[in-house]
C-alpha cells in the first residue's frame, strides 16, 4: 500500500507553467491519500516543504509518481523524491468566505488574504471568490486602508528618504489619454522628482507603458527607477516590471476576465502602487463620463473623497482632478499615434484643446501642490521654451532609448483606411468603447503602429462623405477586420444639431 | 509575421488534462494575436472549430506551435495544424456579471450560463464568480425554476412513461445517515419503483454511493438504472456516473473549495437530479441542527416550502421531512460500518432509535404518498418479514454484487483504537464535524473499512474510562493520525447533567 511507503512519490518534471504550485497526482494516489482536485497538500523534501494544490490525472503521471508545475520544480530543483501529506486550505479562504457573508475583515485577516495572493497560494476559484466578494460586498475605509498597507508590505518599496516625491495617476477608461507623456516632463523640467510607473492595457486600447515603449524600454527595476528619477527627475516605467504591490497584478488577472473593477480594490491598488514608489505628493485624474470607469459626478466625488482620506492615513498629500472623459482625449488612440500627438504638443504645435488643456491643467495642479505659484503659466512656459521636450529626451535616454526623435519620425501602420460620414450633421457622440475596440482589432497595443486617428471630435460639423476617422495597422487582415467592425458599430454618432449644452463638469477639457 | 501565415500553428500534444479546452501558446504568439491568458480563441481545423481558453508559456511550446489540452486533442484527433483567431468571451459571462450586480436573470440568460457550464466553456475564475454571485445575491423562485429546467435539459433524462416513480433525497450534512439502504428496499419490496441515485462524499465522511459500493458496483448508466428499477423495483446508483443534470458536478467543483452551498443552487440541483431521473413522487429529508447544512427550523421550513413549490412547477409531488441532524444517525460512520448497521436493522436486530425511527418514518411517508394506508405498520412489517432484506439482495445482485452477505460478513478495518471518557457524566454533544473529520483521517471514504463507531449517543450516562467511540482503519498510520485528532478535538462533550429538554422538532429521531 502507498501509505506504507511513507507517502513517498517519485518526481516527474511536467512542462507546465501553472502560475502557482501545482502537484499532479494519479487519481488512485489522490484517492488513497484522501485528497481531491483543488485540495492543498504539503510537499516535503528533506527538511523543507511547500504547500501546493492538487490536480489529478489518469495518464499524465503513473501511480507512485507526481508531476510538479514549473514553478514548483524551480523551488525543489533536482529533488528526485518527495513526500506528500494532505493539509487544510489556507485560513485566508475562511476570511474570503467571511467577506462573502458580508462581514467586515480585520487588519490581520486582510493581511493573510494578501499574503496568500502574493504567495500564489490561492487557486483561481478562491481568487475569483475574493474579487467577487469585494465587488459585491465592498470594503469600508478601514478595510481599504488595511488592504493598502498589506499590498505595500508584501512587495518592494522605493525609499527616497526625505525627498519630496511627486506622482500622477489616471484612473483610466478614456482612450487617447497620453497626458503622462506631457505631465511627467513638465514636472521634471522644473527640478521636481516624479518616478512615474504606469500600466499596460488591460481592456483599454493601450496603457501608458505600451505607449512610452515606442520611445524607450519601460521595464525598469526599482533601483533603476530610483536612480533615473534622482538623476533626470522622472521616469515613465512599467509598473509590472517592478515588484511594488505585486498583489495588484494577480488580482487583475481575476478581475479582467470578469470585467469588474471593485471600487475599494481600485482605491487600494492605486494608493499601494503610489505609496510603494515613495510618492508623497500625488495627483489623481478621475476621468468621468459615459463609458469610462466613473460614469457619474457623485461616483467621481466618492473616489476623490476616499483617495484623499486614504492619502491622509498614509501620510501622502493627495489631490484629485475630475476630468471629462466622455470621448477620447485628443485625436490619436494607439501607441505610436499617441506618442506622435504628445510630441506635437511638446513641440509647440497645434493639438486639440481636450489634450492641451488637460495636460496643462494637471501639470499646473501638481506644480501648485509643490508650492509653485501660477502653475498654469509655468507649465505653458515649459512647453513654449522646449524645456519639457528636452526633459522627455533625457528621460528616454536614461531609460535606454534614443533621444533622436520628433513627431515627424514616428511611423504609423503602413495600411490605413478611412471611415466616412454617412450624412451631414454634427458629431453628437464618439463612443470610447467602440474606439477602443477598433484600435484593438487593428492590432493595438501589440502592434505599436496600429490605432485610430479621429478627424472630428464631438460638436464638430461634418458633411456626408467626409472622413470621421482613420484606422492604421501593420497588418492588412487586421485592418480589414477593424474597418468591418467600425462600419458595423458606428463609433461616431452624427445628428442634425449640436448638443444644446455641455455638462457643467467639463472644466478641464 | 505570424499574421501573414494566416494564423496557422503546428499542433503539439501536451499531456495535460485541464478539465476544459485549453490552448497553450507561446507568449510572443499570444501577443502578436492580441490575446492574454484566460482569453477565448476560436481553434479552426478544416471546416470545424472549437472555442478554447488561452494559457501562455515561454517554454512549453515554441513560437508557431500550440499545445492542446488532452480534452481538446481528443476532439481534434490527428490534426497537425490549426488556425487560431481571437474571439470574445461567451455571453454567459455578461449574465454572471449581471447576477453579481444583483439583477434578476431571465430564463434565456440562465440557460446560457448552464450551457456554458456543461460545455466546460467557463474558466475557473468565471465559474467561481457564478457560484459566488448566486451565494451572495441568491435567486428567486422564477430563477431557480429556470435553473432547474436548464440543468435538466442540458443532461440525460430517464423516461419511465406513465409509471409512478418514487424517489428519496437527503439534503445531507449529518454523518451516519445510511437510511437510503433501508428506505429503498422497503419501498421496492411493496412493488413500487424507486430509481434512487446518490452522491459520493464531498465534505462528509462518506456518501451513500461510497457506502453501497461495499455491497455492489454503483456506476450504472441511465439505461441500466431504468432497466433495474423496472425489474427489481429499485437502484442505489451513483449519480456521478450518469449524465443527469451534469452541471451539478461541475458547479460543486467550485463550491467545494470555498465551502459554500448557495441555497438556490442546492434547491435546483436536487430538483434537477430527481426530475431528470423521472421521479414524480419525491420525499426530501432535511436534517436540521448544529453542524448540518440547515441550522435553524426557519431555514428548514424555507427549504421545505421552496422544494414543494418547485415540485408543483415541475409537475412532481414533493413532501419534506424535517429531521433532527444535530448528532450522527445511528452509531456507525464510514462505508462498511454503515452497511453493517443498516443490515443489522434489515435483519431485525436492535439498532439505535435514531436510525430505526428515521428509516421507518421516512419509508412510511413515501408509502403514504403512494396511497398506502398505515405506512408505518407496512414499513415495519417489511423489516420484520425479511422482505426488505430480500429486496436489498435483489438490488445488489441486479447491480452486479453478490447477494450472499449479512451484517456478520461485513469487515471493518483491522486496526482500531478507542477514545474513552475523561470524566463521569452525560454525553451532552456529539459534534458532527468532528466525527466526520476523524472518519476521514482514518481513511473514509476511500478506505471502505475505515470509520467511527459511537458507543454512546447524546444523553447517555458514561463513567470515566468508558469507551466513547472506536476508530477503525486499514492503515496503522492513518489510525494513529485519526486517534491523535480525536484526542485533540474532543468530538464528544460530557457534562454533569443531561440537557433539560429536547428540541421540539425532534419528532423523527
Amino acid at each position: 500500500m502507498r501509505e506504507e511507503q511513507n507517502n513517498k512519490y517519485a518526481v516527474r518534471k511536467i512542462d507546465l507553467e501553472a502560475g502557482k504550485y501545482t502537484v499532479i497526482m494519479h487519481d488512485n494516489d489522490a484517492q488513497a491519500l484522501g485528497v481531491r482536485e483543488q485540495d492543498r497538500v504539503r510537499v516535503v523534501f528533506g527538511e523543507e516543504y511547500v504547500i501546493a494544490v492538487v490536480e489529478t490525472t489518469q495518464s499524465m503521471v503513473k501511480m507512485g509518481e507526481v508531476g510538479l508545475s514549473a514553478e514548483l520544480h524551480e523551488v525543489l530543483k533536482d529533488v528526485g523524491e518527495v513526500r506528500i501529506y494532505p493539509t487544510s486550505r489556507p485560513e485566508s479562504v475562511e476570511y474570503i468566505r467571511m467577506k462573502m457573508d458580508g462581514k467586515k475583515l480585520t487588519e490581520y485577516q486582510i493581511r493573510k488574504i494578501v499574503e496568500d495572493i502574493v504567495g500564489r497560494n490561492l487557486t483561481d476559484i478562491e481568487l475569483s471568490a475574493y474579487v467577487s466578494a469585494v465587488y459585491m460586498r465592498g470594503m469600508d475605509q478601514d478595510e481599504t486602508y488595511h488592504l493598502v498597507k498589506a499590498m505595500i508590505e508584501t512587495g518592494e518599496t522605493i525609499d527616497f528618504g526625505d525627498e519630496i516625491i511627486y506622482d500622477f495617476h489616471s484612473i483610466g477608461g478614456v482612450p487617447g489619454n497620453k497626458v503622462t507623456l506631457i505631465v511627467v516632463p513638465i514636472i521634471a523640467s522644473m527640478g521636481l522628482t516624479i518616478p512615474k510607473t504606469c500600466s499596460r492595457a488591460i481592456s483599454s486600447a493601450c496603457g501608458t507603458a505600451d505607449i512610452f515603449e515606442v520611445l524607450a524600454p519601460v521595464s525598469l527595476s526599482a533601483e533603476e527607477i530610483k536612480r533615473i528619477a534622482l538623476e533626470v527627475g522622472g521616469t515613465i516605467a512599467w509598473g509590472g516590471a517592478v515588484s511594488i504591490a505585486p498583489a495588484d497584478d494577480i488580482i487583475i488577472r481575476a478581475e479582467y476576465p470578469l470585467g469588474i473593477d471593485p471600487p475599494s480594490q481600485l482605491l487600494a491598488s492605486i494608493m499601494a502602487k503610489k505609496k510603494g514608489v515613495g510618492a508623497n505628493n500625488l495627483l489623481i485624474d478621475i476621468p468621468m463620463g459615459p463609458e469610462t470607469k466613473v460614469e457619474s459626478i457623485e461616483k467621481a466625488r466618492w473616489y476623490a473623497r476616499n483617495l484623499i482620506e486614504l492619502g491622509e492615513k498614509l501620510d501622502m498629500k493627495v489631490s484629485c482632478a475630475i476630468t471629462y472623459g466622455g470621448q477620447p482625449i485628443g485625436r490619436a488612440v494607439g501607441p505610436a499615434l499617441e506618442v506622435w500627438e504628445a510630441l506635437q504638443m511638446l513641440e509647440g504645435k497645434q493639438v486639440p484643446r481636450s489634450l492641451y488643456s488637460k495636460a496643462i491643467e494637471l501639470s499646473s495642479m501638481l506644480l501648485e501642490m509643490g508650492g509653485v505659484l501660477d502653475g498654469k503659466r509655468v507649465a505653458e512656459e515649459a512647453i513654449k521654451s522646449g524645456k519639457a521636450l528636452e526633459k522627455l529626451r533625457e528621460i528616454v535616454e536614461a531609460q535606454g532609448g534614443s533621444p533622436e526623435f520628433s513627431s515627424e519620425s514616428i511611423e504609423f501602420g503602413k495600411y490605413s483606411a478611412e471611415v466616412v460620414a454617412k450624412s451631414d450633421g454634427y458629431v453628437k457622440r464618439i463612443r470610447n468603447r467602440s474606439i477602443i475596440r477598433i484600435a484593438r482589432e487593428a492590432g493595438s497595443p501589440y502592434d505599436k503602429k496600429a490605432g485610430v486617428l479621429l478627424a472630428k471630435k464631438e460638436g464638430y460639423r461634418v458633411e456626408k462623405g467626409e472622413t470621421l476617422l482613420t484606422i492604421y495597422s501593420s497588418n492588412k487582415t487586421k485592418l480589414e477586420n477593424a474597418l468591418r467592425v467600425a462600419n458595423k458599430i458606428s463609433p461616431v454618432s452624427i445628428e442634425g444639431m449640436i448638443l444644446e449644452k455641455m455638462p457643467s463638469y467639463r472644466e478641464i477639457v
